[in-house]
């Protein structure tokens, strides 16, 4: 039996009586049932209420005629596209869609460290990130051999102050060469430039510290100096303004006054790890939403 | 300004398609909106694929034009729920509608232990869970004063293995008189017949023990013996099986070799109240459907 | 039977062989029996490696001829901190020693949240916290009946910016008049000035925001407008820097994009009671020295 | 500079006045610096109160003359062994030593999940495991490219009812030949006979359950039926009584009704890694000291 194929839809609008109603109504019209839906109304959003809706939908209904009749005619997901754009414009929704048969490509950009890059080609071989990994970029060249041993091309692209601006063109040209959905930072020791986000795919970035207490460079330092007794790490979508962008998750564990900054820093790891995971399978699954500063996770 | 009236519905039905939209545009057809909803398929329940929604509905829509034409001219409660139950039944659905402006009403049951009962009446006049408490029955007349501090009537119903089917009578009379809605196990050192439970409103009982581990008795001693790192506490509806009903929220604290019973206890206690306290206010925000052994938390 | 008389040493000294050995056989020779014990040595510390230990002395062997000669006949508590002095002084050590048999007696400072009061005073009276509660002092009269029903003197003490030198003054007398060892801020919505803490006994405070982040006014709010995925407690001592003092303890709870300000303040008071009081019960169980900006715990 | 070599004693003893003195003074009369030392004692043993005591020594100090007129004249490894075997018997104490430059060798049995292989290999190579890999041994084929690509030899060893006493003989042999300290049971499916056990070196099994909740096969699928709201895994050594074995580390996540069974394996799994490893290394430092059902980590 074939797996079946669903789109996922991402709706944000402000709110106004009757959204659900009409979203659903709509694929319950042209015959395509809602196998998963879930949907958040954040009253304190600025600008007024505003609706967030995640609906997956089953496509087995589009080659029915039910769908055919309600799409005019043309059962393709071209005319769903179109008659969805068209409830949206009338809601003033902003939406997209993805479809499970379109599997999603990551980059992923490391440095030297090779605890988090094994962490996700691991979790995607066995299944747990949804998409493919055709491309691992770095500027040393230390992890090539692991990139080697999973058959993942490694372009190796040192970057120095003079050559930064040149090296970040390279990545996006890979990016694109390569129909990159989405680059993950697994300890990319580089800050980006804006220039390079204007034009880059989405990136999520792992910080070693629970933001926006120890931001910048060496958190785990800054924890033991400053005595906490838990530490942290969360995954962010990167934007201009470093350590900054809306997080997708995070999560803590307990230290003591016995750890130093070495045994914090092995304690952290296994936080980074699961948390940039359980961010990059929840941005893959499409249940992530940005919505200024925040993220909405359905 | 006063407090918007919602109506909360719980919904159970087989799994069919467009369940999301009949129910959300029965509401839509009637001028009612819905203010929040979540929903959850279970695949994995006996009987085949089940459909569980929780919907939030403002009620101010029920004196206008579109509910009264909608509900045939009559735009009442009684109206409302008559014509939910009509949809209901052509969805093969359970369900079932509180009010917000109808407050619940729970009697706490509690032996010698202040703690819990403490917590869950300071958590009340605090409005964090969103209820009354009339009623507070012991076996031991040892809290009296408690419950005399917040001016709550106090029964002392002592029982003996001779005496206890009269007792638990008279506790079913009294909450019966007192139209309690919610019985709270708050360290009641007595085991319920199910000749009670049958005749009685839902109960809620907080077990000290990660459940289905340490079952029975003086769990944090078998936690010591088994060298357990981490205790937890269970709040579950009571059945007539012994610590076996519908787990409602759970939750875990580290301990370590170096603590003896006691200091489980203490921490354990810091566990159970939290954990009961979650599940009561679940359970009165309408939150929790139980299917069969399980509880559907929305 | 009665409960054994201990003497709880805390002692701090620069890292120097046979720490261990000279301290425990200090206490050996005298026929007293450690039965607690516990050590760190910081090799992170300013200037150089420091030792901290926490030594639980049974003061049952004070009465036997061993103790006598090896305090040369004297064998009281006198007897046995002068010649424990010595020891220190020969080990450029700091130290300070409480016995369990004479109880420390907390004040609680609060303002008009009842939460925090209820639960230390409760968890005092269930033996959990090893102290008396002599004294409540607030700024606002709210609590006043919450005090009066556990009777413990109440003394309401307002507060402005002109009199505010005077009201401090009148604290610290009323802290000297009824010999209070700890002043626990449960709550209290003032900031203390340098002067005042010159003077005062220890001073923990609850700080409802995971220092350092979300110093200042407000943190549950900053932790919504940020986004943050956990929200935290911290229980620190008191220091001249607002929210910069040595961290006791520290907990988070999880929450969701779905939580406005009002229900993250709610599930952040479970966790800022919980580690309120741990951080209490440590210090009253001697088991937290300062060293710097950080604390050891033992 | 070289590493400093340290000198690891567990001890464990019936409790008696003075132990940390006389433990402390042997190596402090020897010349010998205690690093570090933990002791608890375990009022609660059957037998009497228990005391047991972890002590880092470092050897450095053997080299000169206080060491050497100590040990009468013989200050080698050998010499102090025996010297703390006599203060040792005096106190019938039980005790182990083992020396932090000789390396522990470590067997790793799997079947085909190759996710806590990678896991436990990853965490060697990072330093975070003090040991050193030599053997993998699996009754599957499947996982031997995983321990090509780190070049560890890999053993296949199928195993059928009829030929599990030749297997297991078999692998005795291996680990004897090897010198293996530790077996690491990495999901390894088959239950071992006490036959094997009673000639192995200490076993660490990963149970994907919070134990005793949930022993036996399919966990997580018997979480499921139960209705848990949290999973867990607990490291333990195995013993005769299938999953019965003194516990050395647990810990949980939190699940939510919406999660079959698959999502529980793949939360767990995160779970069970960070488990495994620090039991592992718990044991690898010499933490672990078994006594009854319990485990003391000190």
């Amino acid at each position: 039996m074939s797996q079946p194929v669903h789109a996922l839809f991402l709706v944000s609008a402000p709110d106004q009586p009757g959204l659900v109603a009409r979203l659903a109504s709509f694929f319950y019209a042209a015959g395509l049932n809602i196998v998963d839906a879930s949907n958040h109304t954040d009253v304190h959003a600025e600008g007024g209420a505003r609706f967030f809706m995640r609906l997956v939908v089953d496509l087995a209904g589009l080659s029915t005629p039910a769908a055919s009749s309600a799409l005019r005619g043309s059962a393709t997901r071209g005319a769903l596209e179109a008659a969805f754009g068209e409830l949206a414009t009338s809601l003033s929704a902003q939406w997209s869609v993805r479809y499970s048969d379109v599997v999603q490509r990551a980059a992923v950009l490391v440095t030297k460290d090779p605890a988090c890059l094994y962490d996700i080609v691991l979790r995607q071989r066995s299944g747990e990130l949804p998409c493919e990994i055709p491309l691992i970029i770095s500027n040393h060249p230390t992890l090539e051999p692991v990139a080697e041993s999973f058959r993942i091309p490694f372009v190796c692209l040192p970057v120095t102050p003079e050559t930064k601006a040149d090296q970040e063109k390279r990545v996006l040209e890979l990016t694109a060469q390569h129909h990159i959905d989405l680059v993950i930072l697994a300890r990319y020791m580089q800050v980006l430039t804006s220039g390079f986000l204007d034009h880059a795919p989405p990136v999520i970035n792992i910080h070693h510290g629970f933001l926006p207490a120890f931001q910048g460079a060496r958190p785990y330092h800054q924890a033991h100096a400053r005595g906490v007794k838990l530490i942290g790490a969360t995954a962010h979508y990167a934007t201009k303004d470093l350590d900054q962008g809306p997080i997708i998750e995070q999560d803590v564990a307990r230290v003591t006054h016995a750890m130093g900054p070495d045994e914090l820093t092995r304690v952290g790891r296994d936080v980074e790890r699961v948390v940039l995971s359980r961010a990059v399978r929840a941005h893959l699954e499409r249940r992530v939403i940005v919505e200024g500063r925040r993220t909405i996770v359905l």
